[in-house]
């Protein structure tokens, strides 16, 4: 590839000698060779670009003026810089990690069926009547339950597990150690126990008399182009499916409880928590660490902030903030009130003076701090 | 099984006909089969019945009367829905995913005592002189360290790692790639450092000169019938092992800090973190997401609301929300206080032109926002 | 060893008689023989020397005077009693549970160096081209990527996953199931989407169109005795590595985004999460359940309480707490101000009826609760 052809690529202008060539995509000051190709869409690094090995860069179109004369040979000029860094990143991915074919060490049950191109590790498992699609690569120590369904072009990362029975579409991406359908946390007390008793009333009128297990039969589905974070965990449904419907992207250590429906193009980002049988719509991102409620629904779009905690139904379209989640604009308001609760005591307790001379600022709890 | 069976089976009442075949359970809409048994047991699904495949369905008691008229040949009419959950899944669960016996790829090193009827899966590593109780199934890559004795009857799923000296009771189920016994996190500086400085004065008056390790000598213990999510993480105690009651229930991505006792019946949902040496007693319920700080103690039948932050010591027997989590009733009053803070900044506002009528509300910070 | 040796080794007076034999550190009533040795540096637990099993006991040097007389034949008195457990318990510690040596049914790709004493498990995966430095312990179900460096004496605990690429220091440990090197979770919408929108008006005026993978080209460094904990996730950088500076410990299920930068000698506790791009100075303190927002820079020294949500940048040798984390100091002011809001509730109310004495306290919403 050359400076022209990655500008192409990108749908970007460029400046400069389009013949260059280009093999590495990296940090202005890590260049090593000419042929690294220096990022600098950030406007904090176009300096750097004097000083880097790279005879080639990629920048923001509105900063080509700012980049140091003589700096590079060629520069590819790009419109919307992250949009350019997933194209740029797409093109210089590594190759899938396994070759194709099975490893000797693998263990393959019983009427496992494997689509054209398949690559799997060593020590992977792959239970009995399980599907795998065409291209996908299954790297070493993955766990494939009996009976699983994996689309084509999957790419599953070490370690990961995928309980019997679950469907995986086509693209999809598991990271280390991630995992898919073990079962749900669901029990039941014999009698009315504390959180029932707990939502009632408020108070603690019931004890634990036993825990009952009640079991997962169902599995966990995911559609195309899905892709779950390292040791985040989909659990099972109990009689039906959880699902995460197609684009959706999930992050590191998220868990996703049972009999969840998540919709398509929906971003789950670090840490989210999702309790049992919560709906979520299409296109929902819910940032770092959001909590969901068990059994509440989120609205198509909505966008909830890092840290909230769900705990109520939300209607689309609108960004939430705080614990309890509510509309972002209501949080910060109060949150601003609450910063300003020092001046209101004091203004209290001048108030209380000037209309009761006789009594003093001294006289109860609520005179300033 | 029939219709009849399952009724006895969840002490139910039989309306309809005893003898029609019962072989799956599933929701309405999915069964395929008129022996699949419909679960209506949530009202809104009883609508569903009238189109569903299924020639049996378990209702709820007090919900037979709505069913549509003719809609299945027999009805479960049960009295406790999500207990008769319970029987219903515990009665179809599927078997065991590992047959009898040591499959040949596992590990086993010297000194291993097998139960009789132990499943052990494919790339299981067993360490030397470890004891696993009958019955047990251990599916594959999973990690059994030294010493480690585990009860009959376990299930330990793919990828789950057991610390060599653990002991697990009977009928213990750990989920995929849940960590036992890793060693805790436990540091000390030479010097006094920045924690200590900041617990003492509030400020930062000494720095962290070095991180010192103190390695963690003792195990897990966990009690009979404990359940440990995926992903879930208890770690070693120092000189004595962390240890877990009987049928007490961990679910995915928990953290229990080294040194943790918890008591039997606990409740420990979804990504709930417990810091070192605090004491939990029996029947607690933390819901999702709830953090405890180190050595703090939490009373019997105590329940704590999701993601609340238990700072000091509760006592058992009540409801607790917020962070620093006080009595529900009491987090849920300054709540609703700071969800009235416009309309006092409005009221001062008034108060202080009333009572100074030459001052303005634009005199100072704390005018109405 | 006896009592003597173990003075000195903890740099502690030694009362009584040093030739005593020890042999394994315990709490004091749970010692089974005379040379174990009873720990009893918290106070609380010097009344159970006189029961103890154990002949030799360690004690805090201020509290040898409330030892029970005659309770122990030798007693060991140390000055800071959480340094000498350090000590303590690492001269107690357990060898490497891995023989020297590789085991048969571990994979060993090509191009691979190990270094001399290198202890290699059963079902370890070792990738084209990697090199794993002198006295290094990995345990079995370890998968070390293609191109990975591992530096001399560290301990790879079973499970933990290492992308290929990545480069750790000399005497690294990374316990169970850790994930080091996983794709970051970086995506993009080709035309703006809600987040963006968000963060521009506060309102979601834009949908999420498509999301487009930013591919992860760079991995993971760790310094010299860095430790990671269970199933904690430490992703790769998008061109350049995410790093963690010497001597920094990270507890379990922690997460650490793409690009993330980490200081030397920081503990991040249980539960911690960093977006994407942080950047955390040297010896900072984040305490259980942490969040830091992507981009966001924390000076050195800096202590953030447990819990807290960090939004924007802090300066360091300062302690922080709250969402969004503020000084310590007017965090706490803020809470005990929200504390006593229902008594400026009700003199408000006092100051309404007193100046417009027409008007009733029933007249709106905001009379006392």
């Amino acid at each position: 590839m050359n400076a022209a052809d990655l500008a192409a690529l990108l749908h970007a202008d460029l400046h400069g000698d389009g013949t260059l060539p280009v093999r590495r995509p990296c940090h202005p000051a890590e260049a090593r060779a000419p042929d690294d190709v220096a990022v600098a869409m950030d406007g904090t690094l176009l300096a750097l670009l004097a000083d880097s090995a790279a005879k080639v860069a990629v920048v923001a179109a509105d900063a080509v003026a700012r980049v140091p004369a003589g700096a590079v040979g060629a520069l590819v000029a790009v419109g919307r810089p992250r949009l350019a860094m997933a194209g740029l990143t797409g093109a210089f991915a590594p190759p899938p990690p396994v070759p194709v074919g099975v490893h000797p060490s693998a263990v393959i049950e019983d009427g496992v069926t494997l689509g054209e191109g398949v690559a799997i590790g060593p020590f992977v498992h792959v239970g009995a009547g399980a599907e795998i699609g065409a291209g996908t690569v299954v790297c070493s120590h993955v766990t494939i339950g009996a009976g699983v369904r994996i689309g084509p072009h999957g790419l599953i990362h070490a370690g990961a597990r995928i309980g019997s029975g679950s469907t995986l579409g086509a693209h999809v991406i598991l990271h280390h150690n991630a995992s898919i359908a073990a079962d749900g946390f669901s029990f039941v007390t014999p009698e009315k126990g504390s959180v029932e008793s707990a939502k009632e009333t408020g108070r603690v009128d019931a004890t634990n008399t036993g825990l009952v297990r009640i079991h997962s039969l169902a599995a966990v589905t995911l559609g195309d182009y899905v892709e779950v974070g390292a040791c985040a965990c989909l659990d099972r449904g109990t009689l039906s499916d959880t699902r995460i419907g197609d684009h959706t992207k999930i992050d590191d250590l998220v868990l996703i409880g049972h009999n969840v429906r998540v919709g398509a193009h929906c971003m789950l980002c670090g840490q989210v928590g999702i309790a049992g049988s919560a709906v979520i719509g299409d296109r929902v991102v819910l940032a770092g660490r959001v909590g969901v409620a068990d059994h509440v629904t989120i609205g198509d779009d909505a966008v909830v902030a890092a840290g909230s905690g769900v705990g109520t139904s939300l209607k689309g379209r609108a960004v939430y903030a705080g614990t309890p989640a509510v509309e972002r604009e209501r949080a910060f308001e109060t949150y601003m009130l609450t910063q300003r609760l020092k001046g209101l005591f004091r203004d209290v307790r001048a108030l209380k003076a000037a209309v009761r001379p006789g009594r003093h600022a001294d006289d109860g709890a609520n005179g300033a701090g």
